[in-house]
This record gives C-alpha cells, structure tokens and sequence, in this order.
C-alpha cells in the first residue's frame, strides 16, 4: 500500500513493514507520524541509495503521452501541472535545454512537486536551480521527494478521518492603536480544491481580537488541503475606531491567502494592521 | 465652480477666492494645493463656523428621497453607499436609534465619507464613534468632512490632467535570504472603478528587486483614484532559490489590494516576504 | 486624596466622590478603573471646565523657582525633565519663542507628560504641535492631561499591591523556517527606575516558542512601572538550525526595549525574527 | 599569500593562480571578487576534495595547546570564542560527548565560524546540527568554511582600501500616519571592534525619511566590520505630531544593533515604525 509513495521505491515501504514489526511501533496514530517515518528511512539510507531513488523519478521535460517509466502518480501530478499543454515553441526549447543542463550537471533528473504549479514554476524553478552546488541541490532535489510523498499520502488515505488534529486559527492586532482588533469582521473563502470551493465562514473578533467561537476549521473534514483566503474588513474597523484614513482607504479589504498543507497541524494565520501597513505570517 | 465642495458652506470658496486675489498666490497648480488651501481654510475658522458647517451635512438616516436639503452631490454619494435599499428592519431601526442619539450628544449629523461604503462601514462607524467624547468627534467629523471635499474636487475637475505627478512603485524584499528579490513575476490588476477595471500590467524585478521600466503606474492618464491590486508569485521565486518551501506552499501568489486616494502622490507599495511571513505598508 | 490628581481642579475628585456615594459603584478595585472613573468626569465635563484645566497647567517655561502657582507634583515632574538646568541660550530663546506662540494661538499653556523626557522631547513637541489646528491640540492637551494624572495616581498609591493583575510574556517566531522558535536564550534586564534596574531573568523558549515558567514578570511587585529590555540570542539559535547566516551575522543579540506604563496589564512582546529582519509589537 | 584562507588546503589557492594566468581575468578588482572567485573554486571541486577540506578543519574540542594540526588563523579563531577557559565540567561533558557523535555520525569535524561567538553559540550549533541529515549537514559545513575564508581574507588585506564600495543607509517609515518620519534624531554607535567603538554621529531625518547627508558610513575607513547600533528617538518624534502614546512611552528610545560583515555591499537598514510597533530587515 505504501510501495508508491517514493517514486519506484519499494524499499522505503519494505523498511518501514520491517521497522513495524521488529519493533512494537504502535505509536504512528497519525499521518504526520507515518510521513515522518518514512521521510527517516530515506534520510538515513546510503547516498547511493538516495541517488538511486532521485534518478527513479521521470524526467519533467518527457512527453506523458510517451513515457512508460512514469508512474500513475507521476502522470497524474505533470497532468495538473499544464506542462503538455501550454508550452510555446520558445518555453518549450527553452525547457529542453535547461532540463539537459540540469541532468548533465547533478547526474540525476530534475524534480518539483508540481501539483499546481504552472509552466511560470517550473521554468523559474529550473532556471535558479541549475547553478546552485551539486551539494546544494542533491538536498533540495530529495525535499521536493518528500513532498511528493507527502502529497501520495494525502491522496492515498482518508484524510476526513477523525483523527486529524489540525485546527485554523486567527488574531487581528490594531498596531496603530496598540490593542487587539475588537468586533472586526472577517470572512473566509476556500479556493482550492475546485470542488469544495466557497464561503467557509462569516467571523467577528472578541475583544481579545479573536474568532468568536473557536477556530474557523478544525479536524480532517474541515482541514482540506488547499488553498484559502481571509477577507479582514479593516476600513470599517478603523472608521468605528475614529482612526484617521484616507476617504479611498489605502486598506480596506485585506485578502490574505495561504495554502494548508497538513491536516494534521495547527495553522495560526494572524493580521498585524494599522491604517497603513499590515503583516503576517505563519504562527502557532 | 467650488462652491459645492464644502456642503452648503459658499462662504469657503469665497475666502479662497478673497485670498487669491488680495495676494499674488498663482502658486496653486496641483489639486491637492488646491485641497490644501481650502482646508486651511476651514481648519482657520472659528468653532462656531466649523459647528454650522458640521450641521450643514444633511442626515446620513434620512431617506434620499424625501429631503430637499441634500444637495446633488451628497445625494450621489449616499446612494452609492446602498444605504437606501439594503438595511433589514433590525438593522434600520439601529440605525436610527444610534444617530438619533449621536446627535443628542454631539449637536451635529454623523458624517462619514461614504463612497464605496457598505451598511456594515456605517454602522461600524456609527456604534464606534457615537461612545467618544464630544473633543474626539468634533475632530473626526472635520477630517470626514475634508476627505468629503476631496472626493468632490476629484470628481468635479479633470484628473486626467496632464499636470497629476503622482506615480506607483513596487519594491520586494526578501527577508529569508535577506537581499532584493530577482526575476519575481508581479500583475497588477485594478479592480474599482469598475469602468476601468482589469489587468493593468506584469511585471518583472530587477536584481535590486524593484520593477523594470520604472513606476507601474505614472500620471494622471493612469494614476486613476480606486482600488488595485498586485498579485506576487512568491512560490515561483522560492522555487528559482531552492529555498523550503511546503508541497502546498503557505505562500503562493499572494493578493495586495489597496487604494490610491491621490493622483498627485507617490504611492510606494513594497512587499517583505519569506515562505512563512509577508508585510506590506504605504512607503515613499 | 485624590485632590491633586488633576491640576488645580478639586471638581473632579469631588464628583467623584459623589458618584460613589449617590450610586452604589463598589466596582473599583484596580488603578486602571479608579483612572478611568476619573478619566469620563473630565470627558463628560463641559467644554468651558475643560478648558479651565487645561489653564490651570502650569506654563513649563516659567522657573520652577520663581513660580508659585505650580503644585508640588509639577515641580517634580518638571525637575526630573532636565528643562531647567540644560537648556543652551538658543534653545532657551527657540523654546520661550514657540511657547508664547503656542498660548497666543491656542489659548492654554503648552501640556507635556514629561517624567523621562528630554529637552529634546519637549522642543520637537512644541515644535510640532504648535502647526496643528485647535481641534487636534485641544484633544491632544487633554490626552497629556489624563497622562499626568496616571502618572500621579501611579506615585500616590501603592503600586506593589497584591490587586495588580498585570503580567509580561513573550512569544518567539523563526520566520525563515515558519516555526515557533524553540530553545533560544533570552535574557531581561530592567533599565528604569535606576533603582530596581539590573538583570530581571534569563529564560528559554518552549516547543511552542514560549517562556518555559510562564510570565516573565508578575503582579505589582514585579511589574513596576519602568523601561525593560530583552535581549534574544538569535544567532545562536539560528546556529543550532543550521540555517544560514554571514560570519558577522546581520543579526546576532536582538535587543527589544519597551516601557511598562499600566501593572495591572498584560504585556505580550514577541518577537518575530528571520537571520534578515525582524518585527515585535504590542501583543495580547 | 592566499594559502591558509582554506584550512590546510593549498589547492584553492593554486587553482586560483592558475586561472588567473592561463585565462586574462583582470576583473577582480574588490575582496568580494576575490572571495566568490575561491569560493567557486571550492564549490567545483569533487565531493571527495570537498570532504577533505572540511576534514582539514580542526577539532573545536580539542585543546589549543595540544594540537599541531591547527593553523595559526584557528587558534585565534578558538582563543577569541572563549571556548577554553570557560566551559564548566558539565559543559565540557557535554561538549565532548556531542562531538563525539557528530564526528561519528558525519566523519568530519563539527566547524563553525566562531569570532565572536560564546560558549552558547557553539553548543546550541552542536546540539542542533548534530541531528540533521548528512547532505544538510555537508552543506552547512561548507558554507561555515565559506565564512571562515571570508573572515580570514577580511583580516590578511587592508580593508581600509579606497577601493571599498560599501555604505550605510537608513529610512524611518511612520506607519501609524502613513508618511516617512520627518525630523527624528538618530544616533549611531559602534559597538564592535572595541578599538574603534564609540559614537559614530548623530543625524536628523528629512522630509522623505531618509538622513540628511547621505550614507551614515562610506567607504573601507567607516565600513570597519563590527557591530553597530542605531538609537531612534521615537517618542520624540510621535510627540512633535502629536500622536498618542502612553505616559511611559510603549517605544521610547529604539536600540537596532546588527552586523557588518562585507565593507563591500550596501547595508540599508530602515525602521518602520507605529507607538505600539516596529520592524526592520536588511534593505537594499
């Protein structure tokens, strides 16, 4: 069942089989847990096994069409990315030669998790890469392997199950005032995926500057995967403030987008703001 | 022709013209001079003409329809606001209650700056502000009543002026490799007026992180007063750095929205950004 | 005893005290509730009272030896201010100038909270205030009021009492990595008054990025009324990440300084933090 | 004269001068070049030579005074770290146990650039690093013998050249009101090297922000590496606009202490500020 996750690599999933019954590891209740033990096996295997596993991945730049080394995961994942597609004649010379470079330099195909990205990615993608020191890419080229194996993971299993522990969070500080954002509204929209995009939740903060009732998602039917947005209603707070803007505010709506990776963890997505500036960031 | 700008208050525009042709001051040749003298005006009056000018405002709760003291442009503006068409009952009935007692207290109309306001600008504004002492409000409602009068002189003169200075930059920096961020992608879209809406350029930085070609937006043909919006495609850049970043990454393209009040202004709208954080702020 | 609080005006205490005998408010039972008690007397008082306390301040140009109608708290606050004895012949004819402006214009004495503060302080806030309209100095003079009167109340009672609900805390984020900062080394030390200042703790951040042991500071006792610093080791712990920093790290002991205005608070003052940039804020 | 830049390993150096006589590189021209020149030389070379040169380095445990295999230039390195005298027993337990396993576990030496550092810095280096993967452990090594080259080249040439292209920049951002902070007072301190620590200048912002008169530091005579720190004077400032504050300031005086490392680059180091917030970052 876990054969593959690592692209052509059975041995990751043998060691782990291995590892569960020598051992008495009932402790991976999670499918953080399961991607951790996976991801330790590779970093502890020989360099030569990683090599190995890095060169078992498809070259990008082959036609899916045409491919018989590219596993179903694999076709599926370059399928969403457009690469087939939408290549003009010029990006797609241009891809050619930057892939040839790549593999002729580091001695193994060049690899992005690529679920979502667009040819704009992966051509910037390859353009940084290819400089880089072979030490400095061998490192990057095997985090990209485990977020594709995190990636089968979450597709694999059932991630509504009701052990996710993952929860959303949120804190509106009104830095020009030095205070919490009291009775600010905010809403908050899912984007991606496709089919369950939409109006998650209509929010107002506490006079702490928090959700009212908790977090906005919590637990694996909520934490989908994907791509989300705030919608914070900072002109209208700063107007019941009394608090000087402009009459076409520089800030009224603030969008801020963020992708939730793991269903599994805790995302505190907080907005610093006065009339002028804003941050954020990923909290805890 | 200014005679409207300052609601029902002819005696403003007699002053400035009073002042312009006692002294030579042929120095006024941008809108926001122009602004500025007016408001210097009024800011130089004494209380009680300030107080007459306040309650000159017609009130924000009376229906448009039935009053005779709006005048046209407030009638406009109000109308934007949706305040007329949208309120349930609940929310009607707070709305009176609260400016009825706003002006108990105050001795003046609650006057907002309502252009592209919602109901929930409005009421979030009535219920802050109706708590502040009579010192606070009387500020507030002369900073309201100014952005007012500017809005007017926007509409009421040609902004496509040749003579409008102000233009827009964009700077990014990035804070987890701590240098100017190269080769990022960048759209601008503007999304209010409507009328105009859409994509307005793409850009890309150069290695001091800043656009090629110089300023997004210059000039009044193009510096139009709305709301815009970058859109940055971070993931890529961190993608060409090999910098982690997760398989669904936290941040992807990421969505500035902000508005530009004044033509004649440098507007510097720069981003700080590492995979996990991000800020902006009006810069110069 | 609470005759002094506001300068010269008896009337606040008194109605003070008959709010708390006609009604039965036993509420009071912190600083921040009798300073507030007090603080909606004044704002609910009339245009003309206000102004007379605000004429009651005592003109800070005058000798501090050579007045009379300046309380016993003022000479104090004035004294510790340095005006008198520092001020260079210009700076004394530039400050005697600005003032007498200030009172012709606005028609009160020129009102500075001014315990801590320099010549410095006092001329830039001349200067600067001396531009603004009436409205904005009228409400900016009565802010400096109730100013004093915290600083008065903060000096008569004793501010080490068991009620003292306040308490400091701090929160780490390592923004390169997007992760709460675990196991950095924190030191604080309190700078003023001169004499409690010195070596507070020494802390070490959690899992979570947060002080092991809880609040750094804690009640009336430990949260006096002062100026603090932290002191973050960053570089070390961005060492123990082998995250990539220069040889003379752009950032290596992050000092953080902040003052302790209200013990019965609640200070949060984290610190966001990358090897290129960092941020700290207010919090809650 | 370029020999002992990389650690017992001779080779950089004689590649260097080869290149530099078979091809007509006369472009180098700053230490900048010179150290990215070796530094590509490094990066080049096969994994094997790459593992030789960081096992070149020598043991930070073991005892200046005993070994031979450490160059000169390491034992002030290890001298100015502080390691010798001051390690307790179980600290040096500590030390030597963590070493142990590192070595084991990666088969070269634990290096790290330590000028400055304390015993704290290096044990959480070790404590952290210890635990990672060896391609993320290969390379952070290789980057620490990066910074020691650099650092030795910095001390073997005279950097008070004319040649040095490097300054200082500043910009104050006032983010509660929008603009650039007008007027505040700004000193700067050097506080490392101690021979040449002490006041470096005092400077006024203008209107845009930035100092009057240019770069703080220019050229190889000021640009000395070290640490400096600028003191804002915010209070000040947010006085002379008027702006609330508390009566003990939130944000007073604004220590920002960071590192020069390369008197060749720009360090624009900007304070955005608000009373209850600030940031900075390393510009450009």
């Amino acid at each position: 069942m876990l054969g593959g996750i690592y692209e052509h690599s059975e041995w990751v999933a043998h060691s782990f089989v291995a590892s569960t019954t020598t051992t008495t590891s009932t402790s991976i209740t999670t499918m953080t847990q399961l991607a951790n033990a996976l991801k330790t096996i590779v970093n502890d295997a020989s360099k030569e096994q990683k090599l190995q596993l890095l060169q078992a991945h498809p070259d990008l730049c082959q036609k899916v069409s045409t491919t018989t080394t590219l596993s179903a995961d694999s076709q599926d994942e370059q399928a969403k990315s457009g690469l087939q597609s939408s290549l003009t004649d010029t990006e797609q010379e241009q891809f050619t030669k930057l892939n040839t470079l790549y593999k002729q330099r580091f001695g193994f195909p060049f690899i992005l998790a690529v679920r979502n990205a667009t040819k704009y990615t992966v051509l910037a993608a390859l353009q940084g890469r290819v400089t880089r020191t072979r030490e400095q890419e061998f490192q990057t080229a095997l985090e990209q392997v485990h977020n594709i194996a995190w990636m089968r993971l979450l597709t694999k299993f059932n991630l509504q199950a009701s052990t996710c522990q993952g929860f959303l969070t949120c804190h509106v500080l009104d830095t020009a005032n030095g205070c919490p954002a009291n009775n600010m509204r905010i809403q908050l929209h899912r984007l991606v995926p496709a089919e369950s995009a939409g109006l998650v939740g209509t929010f107002v903060t506490n006079q702490d500057g928090r959700l009212e009732g908790g977090p906005a998602l919590k637990g694996g039917q909520q934490m989908i995967v994907g791509v989300y947005e705030w919608t914070f209603y900072v002109a209208d707070y700063f107007a019941s403030k009394g608090t000087y803007t402009a009459g076409t505010p520089f800030l009224d709506t603030i969008p801020i987008r963020f992708g939730i990776d793991n269903p599994d963890d805790h995302y505190h997505v907080p907005l610093l703001v006065s009339p002028w500036s804003f941050s954020t960031y990923r909290g805890s």
